[in-house]
This record gives C-alpha cells, sequence and structure tokens, in this order.
C-alpha cells in the first residue's frame, strides 16, 4: 500500500540522493517543508531550478563565477604574485573566511583518484600550468587535503608546477589543529606535528 | 565581497532555512547539486515545486492523501473498530512499519502546546469527536509521543472522548527501548517502566 501521495514520496525519494541524507532525513525535511505555510517548498525548488543557470568556471581561476572572470580575479587589491591551489569552490570560501590571504586561487576541481577514475585531465591543471607559464606568480601555496589522493595530487603538481616555473611552492603545515587534545590525534599527525615543530 | 554567483548563494540561503539544516551543511548540499551531472538539482527543484500539488487532507482520518479518503481509510481489510491517533503522518508511517497494527488511523496533525500558540482549534480534534460519535469505535490508541506537551494533550483529548463514546481508550506503554541500556536511561522513564513491569 502506497501510504503518502506520489508527489510526496517523489520528493522524499529525490532529496536522499543527496550525499549524507538517508531516506528518515529526507522524510523529516519534506514533512518540514509540508508543514512550512511559508512558501519554502517553493522557494527552494525555484532556486534548485535556477542554480546552473549563469554559473559558470572565470576564465583565469576556475572558481565559480557569473561573469568571465570572478570577483577575486577582477579585485584590484588581489596580488597575481601569490598563486593559492584549492581542491573545490568550497576550499575558497573556507580560507576567505580566514581573512589571512590576499593573493589570487586556482580550483583543482577535485584531485587525482584513480579509484574513482579522475585522471589528471579532469582537473584543471592543464589551465593552472598556462597560467603560471604566462604570468609567473612568486609564490604558489597548495592548499589541498590531508588524504593520501590529495597527497600524491600534490607531490604530481609540484614535480609539474616546477618544471613550468620559477616560483616557490610551499604546502599548508601540518601539526596539531587549534584546540586539538593530543590525546585524540593520530600518530600521523603527531609525527608530523613533532616532525615540522616550530622554535619558540 | 560577494564569493560566489548569487545563484548559489540563493540557493545556499533557502535551503539552510530548513530545519536541522546550518549553513555549512547547505553550503555541502549545493557544491554536491553543483558536481552532479545526473540531473539531481532539477529532479529536486520541479519535486519540490510539485510537492502540495494534488496533496490534502483525508475527509476521515486527516493524513495525507491524494484522493478523497486515503489509501488505509479506503482499504477494506482496516478495521474500523480501532482508531490509533497520532500527531503527524510521518507517525503513521512508524506505526506502519511495526505491521502490528491493522486498525484505522487519526492524525491530529500536532499537540496543543501554550508557548507554541497552538490550540485544540488548531488541531483536527472537532473532526476525531465527529468520527467516533457518528461511528463508533471500539477501541481507541492515543499514540502521541512522551514530551509534556504531548501527555497534556492525551489527557485532556482522552477526557473528551470518554464524554463523547463508549471506546476503551489506551495509550501507548511506556518502559526501556529495545536493546536500551538501563545506564543511560533517564529517571523518568525508568521510574515508569518499574511501575508498569509485567508479571512473567
Amino acid at each position: 500500500m502506497n501510504l503518502l501521495p506520489a508527489a510526496i514520496t517523489t520528493a522524499i525519494d529525490a532529496l536522499s540522493d543527496l550525499p549524507g541524507i538517508g531516506s528518515r532525513s529526507a522524510e523529516r525535511l519534506i514533512f518540514a517543508l509540508l508543514k512550512n505555510e511559508g512558501g519554502l517548498d517553493q522557494k527552494i525548488g525555484q532556486s534548485l531550478l535556477d542554480l546552473k543557470k549563469n554559473v559558470r568556471e572565470c576564465a583565469q581561476c576556475c572558481h565559480l563565477a557569473e561573469e568571465e572572470l570572478c570577483p577575486i580575479c577582477q579585485s584590484p587589491t588581489r596580488s597575481a604574485d601569490s598563486i593559492c591551489v584549492v581542491e573545490s569552490p568550497m576550499d575558497v570560501l573556507a580560507i576567505e573566511r580566514t581573512h589571512g590571504f590576499d593573493g589570487q586561487y586556482h580550483v583543482l576541481h577535485g584531485v587525482i583518484s584513480p579509484l574513482d577514475r579522475v585522471s589528471a585531465d579532469d582537473l584543471r591543471i592543464a589551465e593552472l600550468i598556462d597560467r603560471v607559464t604566462k604570468n609567473p606568480p612568486t609564490e604558489i601555496i597548495l592548499a589541498l587535503s590531508g588524504t593520501t589522493e590529495s597527497e600524491a595530487t600534490a607531490m604530481q603538481l609540484s614535480a609539474q608546477l616546477h618544471r613550468n616555473c620559477d616560483a616557490k611552492i610551499s604546502r599548508l603545515a601540518r601539526g596539531i589543529p587549534s584546540g586539538g587534545d593530543l590525546d585524540y590525534l593520530d600518530a600521523g599527525t603527531l609525527s608530523r606535528a613533532m616532525m615540522d615543530r616550530r622554535e619558540l
């Protein structure tokens, strides 16, 4: 027996296709929308239909943009001397939240991962090489995450960049997180933090 | 500086209006949709726009339905002798999953909660009284949750039902959950379980 109207079942099924949303969470969200009288269902629905309209990749840094260049690449206050290479547009937001970097970005849109069938050609690596060859920066920061795939990508990328420009190439520091408890840290992080210790 | 195209910001803002979805979770979901190439954004978007189309309340039990009566009220195998009163359509699904009840339901669509400005008139209580007066069942099970508001609603409802019909009125048993550990139980549940102990 179909206990719910088809429109509701369809919406629950569609929502539970999202990563991290199981069928029970989807049910809860849809019932919240059914109860909502402020038109939130229409607002979210329409915003998703329009999500990819007017969205493209910045011609310089491959971050998501509305115009040919993203606001960061357009900004006269952002130095082109320093390029921070990140995996995804979300990482741009994360680094911008620190207010500690005034250079430009380059978004790879993934990392090399043979198991997921993502090769170097699927990423924006050619664009990065082309960019640093034409306008050599003084520093390239590889701000990739700490997974095995990310580290392998950083290694490969670093070798390729060294062949194509003279920029200083760095990666983010590894160590204990702020507020982190030594008890809970894995041995890998802790031994990295020990190796990279700073003199006071 | 607006770091993301307006369409993306709009969708993130809309999604984070959902209960239990913060701005960071909304960001993650929207970026997953942006990466998805199977048209999931369109599928979810359209399903939400259509969510409330063809959805109404069953004329008998107030559960969500497409036709005048919901499938359960239409079913000839479901006994009208027993009515299970629940707070929400989700609770109907939860009880149906147990496969242990073959009567009919009545959905209140909430509980009396003065703090949230929900009074008895906002619920489907009048419909329930009307229903049991016209077609008296032999048993009414109040399957409301364990919160203070739900218990108060059950008390008030039980008094009102007793005045209007001769049905046996019961509530769900209180006790330790299956697989539950006594250590982790609150004193209220434990003392209820002690009081309602069953002889073996």
